[in-house]
């Protein structure tokens, strides 16, 4: 497990690598850098840094979010294509980690197997992102938690319902709720609940943030009393395979009118892409309710906070011009304390 | 049918998106850029901008010509290939046209089918640009334009000549023709002939300007009298079924030493890449009057002026770092009015 | 042949491109940027410049450390895959050249057929840098130049060996070892040997140096007195074919512990991607006297020297922003003459 900002080279790979305050504090930066007040007054905090984009998976809100986000931060994003650069066939993931190491600043991956993460943060000097695995999906989770913030304000006590699939979505989502203080609730197919290992984990970092973590099978008893309905596709890309019975098994948890009836004062959220008809109904993402757009912008912000959270000073001798100084962590802005990640 | 320049969101789909006045002000604009004479004084004018270009067939010129005059202008490309985003399949158009609006300042694209274009600009609230469609070519048909005015100066009256498919590129090169004052002959196998309603409408637009529109079916006459004589490929892409009697048809219309002969004092015009040997020969392309390259130079000016009075000021929060204000228009170098667009 | 530095265009193609005295400057450059002293002090000496990157052949080193490198100095890369371009097939290589010279300011090529190089470089009004061929890879000898003189100081009389299959990257480093006065020794089954051409111009090159170039086919004989023994993978990309007898020719030229113990004050080289356990063992490539990342590392330092010496100021129309005009070389530092290249 990473620690998060508390060792020289810290990693987002599971929602769980952030503690409550450092989800917190990355929010609060995500905020002030949508609000147009970026908390560092440095000019671009990551003027003369690259950030390698590692895709093994199609990309369009993931790729052009983290591109945008890092330019506007003034550094350089390189996007690969797992195809170019054939991780663990072509080189090892070993050798590929530190020799990217050596040009770039960050490495944010999109992979099919979470374990490849896990091996690149094993040997890395640089961070490692997680920009969606099989297991988890922290960026998204980030936005989605900036979105819920804006649209429901403080989130203590507040009702987030997953319905769906326990998917690498939902394991993200529990655990930034749960860190959040809100009440969350995955309502499933007997047979896709959330990982046991996810919900544990919730259930522990509830008992310091005073959440409450429950698992159903029952949609309309499942969204009643909701803030906020999540949904995401039944076939998450890699589980192509399993498609027929996912078919069979998921109907009753579509997002439809009806369904939503049961929750009249909840927000409708998704990560997208969305398969209209199937686990959402194009007038339930399209209606008023529904924040999906401000999620997928939402991505952009938390990104930029992580990664400007995420990448320390260059040492002197491997810029080109002279590195930027950078403040880990935005603590300075609310306490008047020097940064320190 | 988009309204340029004159209402919140403009879109460049087709030639005739532009009048005859805005057309003049984006060459001059094009010109003056070229001239290393900016047209706006505030230094980079795309300054925390960024493009989106998507890429639904192969592209040299349209790619690189976009991304370097982004760049120049201070903005961010941002390349992105069809597979990666499943236009229509792995997501709607409007879904992923209504994400990247989130993140970026306007897109470019090249596109089997039209109408994509058209669903993109329908639920835009940025620029969409028709970077090469089925139907037209517009900043194709603008740098053109530049490079006639570059060798031949005002255009009016002068005379135009198309020989080969009535395709894309020509529809577009007979509407910027008809805007500018050209007389415009297309000279095409019977059943190639441009598309009634693009011939229809640049006859409206040569009411105004004083234009005159041809259409031929004989070469030999049809290149006498020419300032410039301009050909495409035979078999465009998207056409590749029907090649067969294509090749068939099109030889007595290829650009040889022989039929130029019958234009002695013609600028030679091809928008690459050329098929040598089929549509022209390469002593014809390769020949002092060929300014072949000079139009694939151009691309870069025009699509440069294009995006430049496209792209609208934004909100004042979304940026990152404090986005610059932008004229629109260059109205004010050469009128003293501020820029309206 | 093309003469580096003298001329209007220079190019890099070969190793022999660059004579003794402009690889020393290229080197001593490369080192001063690494060691944050840029040569220059006009800030970023390729502000309003980009530079295609084509890639014919998977990349990972190659992209990342240009991209990188060119970013650093200011510069906008463009990467372009050969199947979006369609080098040869969809466009001759001569007017792929000559329309890419009216955007671009630098082409780097990495291609699967050398003459592709050379009829760019027949054509073209801008340098051409080759990224690896099937004949040469000078990009990687630079690198691995500058690595030899971190590790062992002054190079003339140190014994260089090269171990394997006398390839492309064989071929650069005999010709940059003679230029540096290394006595360089091929180690290689028999009918791997290096092309002759190269050979005899080391052996020429090293009448002025006092390089002294052998072949040899004895693998411990080979190793010792080294200081340094070099590696590549015994199939090259584009020799796929051949893999069967390769596996049956080279099994006693890999770099083994026990191998290694004839040369036990050698540091270890090879340029990456490895394959453990093929041409060089885990324990070889990992050890304490292996150097493969900072080779890895260089081919940026040295890279980003080369494009500036390369890159000559543009036309001043051709700008925008205004250019920045540029020194090629810098003798001034070392010498007090204004630069010349």
């Amino acid at each position: 497990m990473t620690v998060p900002f508390a060792r020289p080279v810290a990693h987002l790979l599971s929602m769980a690598d952030l503690d409550p305050a450092s989800i917190e504090e990355t929010l609060e930066h995500a905020a002030a850098l949508k609000a147009g007040r970026p908390p560092t007054t440095a000019g671009a905090p990551l003027a003369g840094r690259s950030v390698a984009l590692i895709f093994e998976k199609p990309s369009l809100r993931t790729r052009v979010s983290f591109e945008v986000g890092i330019s506007r931060l003034g550094g350089q994003p390189i996007s690969l294509h797992d195809s170019e650069i054939g991780l663990g066939v072509r080189e090892s993931v070993q050798d590929a980690t530190r020799t990217l190491e050596r040009y770039v600043d960050a490495i944010v991956a999109r992979v099919r197997d979470h374990s490849l993460l896990e091996q690149m943060a094993e040997v890395a000097s640089i961070p490692i992102v997680n920009a969606l695995s099989d297991v988890e999906h922290p960026c998204q989770a980030l936005a989605d938690a900036l979105t819920l913030q804006e649209q429901l304000g403080d989130l203590r006590g507040r009702q987030l319902v997953f319905v769906g699939d326990g998917n690498n979505v939902a394991a993200s989502l529990i655990l930034v709720g749960a860190s959040l203080g809100m009440n969350v609730r995955a309502v499933t197919p007997t047979g896709y609940e959330p990982d046991p290992s996810i919900v544990e984990r919730a259930v522990l970092i509830g008992r310091g943030t005073g959440a409450r973590i429950e698992l159903m099978h029952d949609p309309v008893a499942g969204v009643r009393g909701a803030d906020a309905v999540y949904t995401d596709v039944w076939t998450s890309m890699g589980h192509e395979a399993e498609q027929e019975a996912r078919q069979r098994a998921f109907p009753p948890y579509a997002l439809t009118a009806s369904l939503m009836a049961n929750a009249p004062d909840a927000i409708v959220m998704h990560c997208l892409p969305a398969h209209r008809g199937e686990e959402i109904d194009s007038e339930v993402l399209d209606g008023p309710r529904s924040v999906v757009l401000d999620q997928a912008e939402n991505r952009l912000w938390v990104q930029m906070a992580v990664l400007q959270r995420l990448i320390r000073p260059r040492r002197a001798t491997l810029g080109y011009p002279e590195p930027v100084q950078l403040p880990l962590a935005i603590g300075s802005r609310t306490t008047g304390r020097p940064a320190r990640g």
